[in-house]
């Protein structure tokens, strides 16, 4: 594997590399962890890398490792959004795969691009929808799918996050500046960044699709250029009602995305703060909580916490066995472009939807 | 106290009985609990009241009530909602206070009309909208108002409740029966049961007001005539954004009504299910949880929880002091017939803005 | 319901008063609130009691109350421990039923003496284990009894409280003060006033018997006479094995009593902090909650938290019914005498068997 | 690093190979996996190993190793308990650095030798207590010695799993039958096998030291060798009283280890179900919950959970480091032979303890 981005200062740079190496299906052997060479050259030698597979200009590192006998497979891009595209283009048109961190791309013709692109190869993509390398999601998914839940009727999203209540994009903070800038994030804020990953989980584990919606999107923040804080009602092709919040000024929450889904026997519950369990709750009152380790999802026997990590790995272990030739991974287990190009559009749409500001009643005359 | 309402197979007349005498400030002396006069009969005199004060016809037992010399002060309404107005009016007419059970009234108009009559009466009139009598709730709004979050930005209010999730109300069940009725529920089902209670909540505990909404009410259940599932995006007059979610057909819930305050230096989470704590997420990542029976809030140490009965008994005992000339309670602490207008505007706009169908966009094309 | 004790500054005193009432079985009607003529008449008229029915003596009210042909047929015993023999011994003997706050009597001799008093009559006497009055514990009780978990291999009883971390009772807590001086409390501290709670509660879900046990009891507040913290390895009667933790310096808890239950098929955990439901866990892995309000044990449907007090109140209803005659209820669903005798039996040989201090090793030579 | 044991059907292994690895300062280059060579084999290649590197025989490993000029510095040893101690010993002695899992040894006549080599050697040898990696747990324990809890005062220590309800170890079980079997496990059953996790980390977080106990130990399973069960009352050098109990019966539990540590100001809980949280209460009633992500002690930010696998590489990290010269992390932040020790005279004196069954008094005469 050849990874593009995920310098110094990078969350989910190494994230990737944990995360790909973790069943020893994947070896990290060349990078372009940052244009700054020094910076680039500081984290590749720090992972044990060799000199000539460390560079700064991502194109280069490409053509370096294609011309390899022993070069890398497979792309993991882990950049700002807006360089999606570009490394997603060249490393196919190269012949290599693409892991490619969510969203697809900063705009939905840049995602319409993609898909044509991934259209006409062979090659694998898929982006790391995290939340959907859960166990228990995956569970969660079998589960509706199998009518365990009945007819599906209400789905509620909500992802809130607290680190962007204040503006640290001005005072340092490199996560934040490269999400707060336009140019660089794309034209969605809150709900490119956290919004696609609850708006995907909903379809991905409900089966259903989101058909319309209101929006409405906030910059909470004095001085903020995107949104901060989005909030919709959703209605989906089955028929059912739903609301996704997503934000990231809601101050003091850390990362507790949950999801649930009500359906006409039971409803389910998913959060990510209780991640390793899936509580349903049945029409008697009761409730049946689910762990993971007692099905063949885990690495570890149940009460053994798999985390964060270990769910991004099951994403690279599922795309390993997908460039392999297993079949019925990408686009099904594994979002692959199809997800991608739906995430921009809500993305697009939802941002539109909230500058008409069209629907409202007022409560007072 | 005399009661109209609460007989057999009533779930709130009893909690207004158990509520109103827990702290022996308020005896029951009279009732009207039924139209029918056996079934009347039958629980007033499991009550242990006086024949003479067991009645069938309301307006009689006001008439007796208000004739004799050791006649009840105070009328406790816990009828269905479309016998709110009449009994309420004739109550004040006839000098006696009145604790209603919400909503005020079936309708706008009523409560306006109701308004009216409360406005020319010293009588005191309040509404159980029982969680503004949790200790926690109070201590909250407090907590609010005296700056602990910052200045409020986002709030969220999430009623799921799931014992309407298939028909009863066709099987028997008398609870369900008059709701899914318009004739005795008025325009709201699902908004009007329990949305509003956590419509009141929002803004008793933010001290901020609805400004304007988008609603989307649906009739999940087939047959059923008003709607059994509610979510609206709001924003409020202090520019703080949010969403209300109720519904009766989230299947499995209980009864877990859930606020969130995000203000900009703290957040707040307040749960049914977690009633005697109160959750404070801070901006260095830290939570704080603050427990019922430390101050002086309580009956009971902490660690000795109080539940739903001693929460209504709280707004019974206020109203107690209320009556004796306590100043500072109605339309403050407990909510009065302001919180009722407000209440009942909040339905009847709810329900056009969600039959106007405006301000959807479509995901595809 | 004529009370002893329970005035100002009582803590379980107003419990017995709510609890008694709640379901309109019972009426407090005269009372012994202090043996100081002034305090005992501040209580009983801020009740609404009569003049000539509140006594300072209540030996004096006995006799009162016995006469009168309106007289109170319940005595409520909520004094300090030392006073429980003397009121239930003349209260028996004057044709009163009792309900006996625990533990039944300052020491094992008197609760023999108290058992033979109780056999020679046919009133009835029943004592406020509060905890076998929640719902859920007697559910689970059933539940054991009816095999659910198979065949019962251990139980942990843990009894955690912080309110006597600090020497309070030499700064004005009137609650501390009595339960840390011998002459009031009896011989136990800590195990008398909790562990007796927890030790009755191990024996009424698993049903079965303490056998054996080792005791360390220490009294860790320096200054203190009596043990504030207790730990007890047990054996039962049918082999299981345990142990029982109560302590009152566990600083930061308030009053999380938790029962865990394993047998052969499943295990099952109840703690007071969650009082409303009760966790079974099985073989498989999966878990199953139970939640209050969904079989008729309860006041309230499912999600309408019940809390103390209503624990309290189902054992008055419970004596009322055994007073009308029901039977079943005496020693079975509600503790009497016989619970009495095996609590202080245990509070005895538990303080033995701390200072024998017998079958320690040390972990250093 | 070469490792010994961890072949097909082992937990404890793969865990080893994933938490040395994650951090890329180690890779695993050969290993001894199994004694049966074609498993070893079949191991070694799903792992990547060339084989030659890929043995059956560890002791010929360790040699062929030792002769290769890029041989492994380090020995992981995974295997059952009896072979901890010759692998360790000739490890040492070929020069090798040891990390060995929990316990160190069969017994403590073997701890004692394996103390004697590891003193005469400048090879690092450290042990997996995997509980001491949580970050919350190293804080927990830099909280304590900050004094934040004031003086300790109890500790209770408890550690419910479930898994060997059932004779698993006669049904074809590879991990509960070297477990059940004392020439492999040694002479304590759960004791040994997490009842030394509880007891290590008691001592690590409180800083007190276990001074002497009562052992109560069964084999609840009709024909099992060893406990599967233990409860134990503690006494700490500094004063402190507590218990320990650990059982692999409690039907239905996962792998909750709960520690719970009480001082004069504040108590604390730390619990594995939510590891990557720490609770603190207050006397004055209130509750703390610090989080992980809000130090430098995770690999990712707040909200983003890392488990069991992590914790593992935590102390493989700091092993690392150690190699390389870092000072104070053996036998101080991470347990080394020290710890070894202790772990197997608690274990032996336990057995013994509970063997005598010293103490008892009987509750019934």
């Amino acid at each position: 594997m050849a990874m593009v981005g995920g310098g110094a200062g990078s969350f989910i740079g190494p994230v990737h590399r944990m995360a790909a190496q973790l069943d020893r299906q994947i070896v990290l052997v060349a990078g372009a962890f940052s244009h700054d060479p020094d910076r680039s050259a500081a984290t590749g030698r720090s992972l044990g890398l060799e000199d000539d597979r460390i560079h700064s200009d991502w194109r280069a590192m490409l053509a370096a490792e294609a011309a390899r006998e022993d070069g890398a497979e497979l792309v993991a891009i882990a950049t700002p959004n807006h360089l999606h595209l570009p490394i997603a283009l060249a490393s196919l048109a190269a012949g290599f795969h693409v892991v490619s961190d969510k969203p697809a791309t900063a705009t939905l013709a840049e995602a319409l691009e993609l898909r044509d692109a991934v259209s006409a190869t062979d090659r694998i993509y898929t982006l790391t929808y995290t939340y959907t390398g859960y166990p228990m999601i995956r569970r969660a998914r079998e589960m509706v799918a199998n009518g365990a839940l009945g007819d599906i009727r209400k789905i509620v999203v909500d992802y809130p996050q607290g680190w962007l209540a204040e503006p640290i994009e001005t005072e340092g903070n490199k996560q934040a500046a490269w999400r707060a800038d336009p140019s660089q994030a794309g034209v969605g804020g809150c709900i490119g960044d956290i919004g696609v990953h609850a708006f995907n989980l909903a379809e991905y584990v409900s089966g259903a699709k989101v058909a319309a919606f209101v929006a409405d999107l906030a910059a909470v923040v004095p001085g903020r250029l995107l949104d901060d804080d989005s909030n919709l009602l959703l209605r989906f092709d089955n028929g059912a009602r739903g609301a996704l919040l997503a934000s990231q000024i809601a101050t003091g929450e850390r990362n507790n995305l949950t999801l649930r889904v009500y359906g006409s026997k039971a409803g389910m519950v998913w959060s990510h703060e209780t991640a390793t369990s899936l509580t349903i709750n049945y029409l008697n009152g009761e409730t049946r909580i689910l762990h993971d380790g007692a099905d063949g999802r885990s690495r570890l026997p149940a009460g053994h916490p798999e985390g964060f990590i270990e769910a991004f790995a099951n994403i690279y272990r599922d795309t390993a066995a997908a460039i392999r030739g297993a079949p019925g991974i990408v686009d099904a287990l594994v979002p692959g472009i199809a997800a991608g190009v739906r995430s921009m559009r809500f993305v697009e749409r939802a941002v539109a939807s909230s500058a008409a500001r069209a629907g409202w009643t007022n409560l007072e005359d």
